[in-house]
């Protein structure tokens, strides 16, 4: 009898099968985890001869995705394939079965089930997008031994929770070149997200070309644009993999760029706009009491829309603070005479007329939350962002916003630049306990992480989606239900090294910043410290937004470190535990501090340049911090004048340095307090 | 006074003043090395304040470089700029100046001179290119100490020796995108090299976009290919570079790749052709003697040369062993009829025809050196490769051509996909000490670098490229003096992590391989192997070329090891020391052995699969040889057992495994042997 074991019920369940069904979660690293997933005894060796056919043989996107899948597999494995191609009219050992070429809009059906038995292979999906995302699934099944490369016997029913599954790429604050946006939309595929909101315009820069409004290339740019074509290339390329592109044109406000090309659209008269260099809010806004302003994006909206095939357009509207428009008095009469008594009823106003002008060309409407005013109508889509931030409720613009009949899409808590841990984004569920009607749910799309790249280049910025967002790509298509942090990590670790395949850099560019920061000189003593240190977080980092300018080095320290420090969550758990038994768990902490203790010397020996030289205190404190610890737990012993070191310490550490916090100082005080209590004759 | 100091004098100099001049090359990492540089007492310190300005205006190319310039100190000193851009209308603390706007063509002036003082950097050039070379030099000046960054101060005289530096790109055995080319581009701009020659047709596919011929595109690239607007992107970023692009169609022979399209441009009418997956030299030829191959051809040169504006015209011609036109009657009759002799003439003929068909557009035709029959007009340029390889004298074809009155250029001796070492390229002049009349050393354009890419990825691909070419660049800039292969080899180190600010993946590329290799476990036992492992050469690895087909996988531990690898140099050198010198130099041999005599434990612990399990030999057998001779050396004694093991293990690594070779070798059996003479007790 065929085991059959559903994970989705793990964590209701105890005894013997649950222990079972954590053995299937601990043993296959899927990410997203699926629906449904079925054990059998049976076992496909990988060899030369393993062919894939396509029933039917039309869809450019399954035939590319095989192509992907078969290099990935004999990259992955070695195993030289006889056929690098699906073979023709005949049956492959992979055998994928598709009813339709998907439309891809929102109502594409992206479920598949995979069944592997020992000589076959089957995918089948109702739509070819379908049998992407069960070729991804197939792919992260791959499992070795000893001597040879195989897929276990399995059997996998497998639908999205949310319709929604996408990823923000700002392009503006800091330009990303298309083979960037490419690499990263491979990654998003390999995880089955299916939307890219491409964040094409801010003050920092317009980034596509425009044949009708030149000067927008011309002076807002700083040469850092798309074509048509590239943006072409972009949108097939996402096509291809099942990813629908979502291009942002950010109005009336974050419009310093629009407005260095075309100050006549601007709120003020009298006013120089040229490209921001700096991060934050800031005050040009386009004039909406203007036709010309209209007549502008119109012609624009009918210049880009051609190149962006989905339903959707999103016209941002998102922080307009109107300081602008109150200092215009003509704004300000313009706003009597319509009877327009806010900003927020001006900026309605303007909305509207947008809204008109892209439902002509075939578009929905999509903006952030604030667009979400009485007059607006439920035809728009709303982009849920702010939050406690922002001293509203956590997700509230979204439930808001479904029960007002707006189709939504969550992106707080998703703000993955904001540098938080990922258990925190694995946290947020787009709907939690709300209870909402059949329509109300049917509103709430999905969500989206953003990726603002105020802080971030094209050297980073791997490193700062990847591998996060493949745990909130979970969150968007598994079930509520798979909620374990400690094995969301541990298939975190695999996922996070596949995607090294698809050229992301976000674990080898960390030795790039290290070695061009040392000169060249042995980067270990460094690389351990970017182990146990996280870049400030939630905008501490330029705070203000006057330390870095878009041209500012972000090839930093900082800029080596990520939001979650390899040894923290370790560490912390170790801490945690040897607080409760320390006999148990001395020799896991101990593991930890050794190497730390030691890490201050070989710093010392690096020739010192100014980079290196910023680290200093932080290296030094680590070491002392971790010897002071080191003896009292071996010795059981820790005299009043090292305690009170190590609290001055560990106090010195808690200050940042070179923008980056010890992601280890709740630890180190645990350890100190128990220092204290267990170790100190009084 | 300052002092006055040439480099070029120093291999012939002995005394103090050689000892200055060794110390400058010591001193400073310039790649290629200078024609003349002087020191002088100044300093400029790199602060916030650093501007650049740039007289005139109105260079594209030279604001791009200042820019990118800009971008790059930033990073690597971590000084952040007040004005990231060249500021326009007043004196910068670095000055360019240039007197004119380089055509880019073999006349182009590339000579500068850089003047560095205490407030102010003077960059004068005849034309914008030779200021972009002065501004890549600058960078190079890059020094630091414990506090600040800084640029020495010097006065450097600079041109090149030739004026064809070039790397070719071979984009059809495996295809590079443009990214991969233009971050190759940038590399070579980082080193002065000024060609870039775009191998775009072989057996193994089409990379052009033809709208002419759609079926080139649709059955001939397995839909990898440039489309016209990013073939024009890439000549006019390299154009921005001072980098000419000169694309290669190569026919008549390594043509499956067209005739798989246009079978009936064949020479065999009863012939299947298809997309070779191999590697080799294939019979499938155009036939010359149809109207309707130099109809095809027109119409394709016609499409294909507007988007290269460069003179020159590669039309291959290489390899066309004319099997397939021995067999077609119909061709062996057009020769008799014709009056051509051999398979050459028939050759010649068609050669004949192209280049007419070129200079009406305006090309200048260029072929490999096949080309150079008795017939062939002395317009057409010999790209010389053959060598000792192919049964000719090393370099033979380039002097011969120069003497025909042929311009020249030289790749033999620079086939760097062959994966020979260095210090042997290096020491391949394009010259040497062959006498030539002024005119026959003017039709010695310079020589290119040719990195075939059978057996190289767009993963791969730069550490088959990087850093070696620098050092070649180096033998086409630099006066031929400058030859001391240490110097260089200390100064490629320095250039090596400064390649990767321009995303050059030669080192982080690696570390990806091995991550693969190990599902992500701890890779520094296989970082130790790769020190000392070494590819096959010289196409020992896929001989015949039929191990490896095109979509194999190149993510092996082969492709993880250099042509030079690291440890190689440092231990063969400490050996040749050791054995005349045993004392003074044990420890140094020690130092190695010691990692090496221990690094098959830690091979040991690696949870094993079928790419590390491959391994276990090669690690073993490094780690038994390593062993036994640090006892020998450590107590001066080997028994004879122990010397015969000794001698087996050296034996057995001789063999290859896994595609690559130990390159101790040598070094080991001249330590064996030494144990033998004086530590074996008899």
């Amino acid at each position: 009898m065929k085991k059959i074991i559903l994970f989705i019920l793990i964590i209701n369940l105890t005894g013997p099968l649950a222990f079972a069904q954590k053995a299937i979660a601990d043993k296959y690293d899927l990410m997203p985890w699926p629906k449904e997933i079925r054990e059998n005894q049976s076992k496909f060796v990988i060899d030369s001869n393993l062919t894939i056919s396509i029933h039917p043989e039309n869809s450019e996107r399954v035939h590319h995705g095989a192509v992907q899948f078969l290099r990935r597999l004999t990259d992955r494995t070695g195993v030289f394939l006889n056929e690098g191609f699906p073979v023709k009219n005949k049956k492959g050992s992979i055998q994928i079965h598709f009813d339709e070429i998907s439309k891809l809009n929102i109502q594409n059906d992206e479920s598949y089930t995979l069944e592997v038995s020992n000589a076959t292979i089957h995918i089948k999906a109702k739509t070819d997008v379908g049998a992407l995302r069960g070729l991804a699934t197939l792919l992260q099944l791959t499992a070795h031994n000893a001597s040879e490369y195989f897929f276990q016997g399995v059997k996998i029913t497998d639908a999205p929770r949310f319709v929604w599954r996408g990823l923000m790429i700002d392009v503006s604050r800091h330009f990303h070149s298309v083979e960037v946006l490419k690499r990263n939309l491979d990654a998003m595929a390999s995880v089955k997200m299916n939307v890219f909101h491409w964040h094409l315009t801010d003050d920092q820069g317009i980034r596509f070309e425009s044949k009708t409004y030149p000067k927008l290339t011309e002076l807002a740019s700083d040469g850092l644009f798309y074509t048509h074509e590239q943006i072409k290339d972009v949108v097939a390329y996402a096509g291809r993999l099942g990813i629908r592109v979502i291009p942002e044109i950010d109005v009336p406000g974050h419009a310093t760029a629009f407005l260095t090309a075309y100050p006549e659209l601007g709120s003020k008269d009298d006013y120089t706009y040229s490209i921001e260099r700096f991060s934050g809010v800031f005050d040009p806004t386009l004039n909406p009491t203007k036709d010309i302003t209209y007549t502008f994006l119109e012609n624009l909206f009918k210049e880009i829309t051609p190149l962006f095939p989905d339903d959707y357009f999103h016209i941002g509207g998102d922080e307009n603070e109107g300081k602008h428009w109150d200092e215009n008095e003509e704004i300000q009469k313009f706003k009597q005479k319509h009877n327009l008594k806010t900003n927020h009823d001006l900026q309605t106003y303007f909305n509207v007329k947008l809204e008109k002008i892209l439902n002509k060309l075939g578009k929905r409407l999509m903006g952030w939350d604030e667009i979400m005013t009485p007059d607006m109508p439920t035809t728009a889509v709303i982009h849920a962002w702010r939050g406690e931030n922002e001293g509203l409720t956590k997700g509230g613009a979204l439930i808001e916003a479904a029960k007002q009949g707006y189709q939504t899409v969550l992106s707080n808590g998703y703000y993955i630049d904001r540098m938080q841990s990922i258990a925190y984004h694995y946290g947020v569920d787009p709907i939690g306990d709300v209870k909402l009607t059949k329509q109300e749910r049917a509103n709430v799309l999905g969500g989206e992480a953003t990726m603002w790249s105020e802080l971030t280049t094209s050297v980073t910025i791997d490193s700062r989606i990847w591998p996060r967002t493949a745990a909130i790509a979970e969150r968007f298509w598994s079930p509520k239900s798979v909620n374990d942090l400690d094995n969301m990590k541990k298939r975190l670790e695999t996922v996070s090294v596949n995607l090294e395949e698809l050229g992301i850099t976000h674990i080898k560019n960390q030795a790039v910043i290290l070695r061009s920061m040392t000169n060249n000189q042995d980067i270990s003593s460094l690389l351990t410290l970017t182990k146990i240190c996280e870049p400030l977080k939630i905008y501490a980092r330029n705070e203000d937004g006057i330390e870095y300018k878009t041209y500012s080095s972000f090839n930093l320290f900082a800029d080596a470190c990520i939001a979650d420090a390899a040894d923290a969550y370790g560490f912390n758990k170790a801490v945690s535990n040897f607080v409760k038994d320390s006999k148990k768990y001395s020799n896991t902490v101990l593991e930890y501090l050794k190497p730390w203790s030691q890490n201050y010397q070989a710093f010392s020996q690096l020739e010192k340049n100014p980079k290196i030289n910023a680290l200093e205190p932080l290296s030094k404190n680590v070491a002392e911090v971790s010897k002071l610890l080191l003896e009292a737990i071996q010795t059981k012993n820790i005299t009043a004048k090292n305690l009170q070191t190590l609290k001055n310490t560990i106090e010195l550490l808690k200050a940042p340095v070179v923008d980056v916090e010890v992601a280890l100082i709740d630890a180190l005080n645990d350890l100190s307090h128990y220092c204290e209590s267990n170790y100190l004759k009084k």
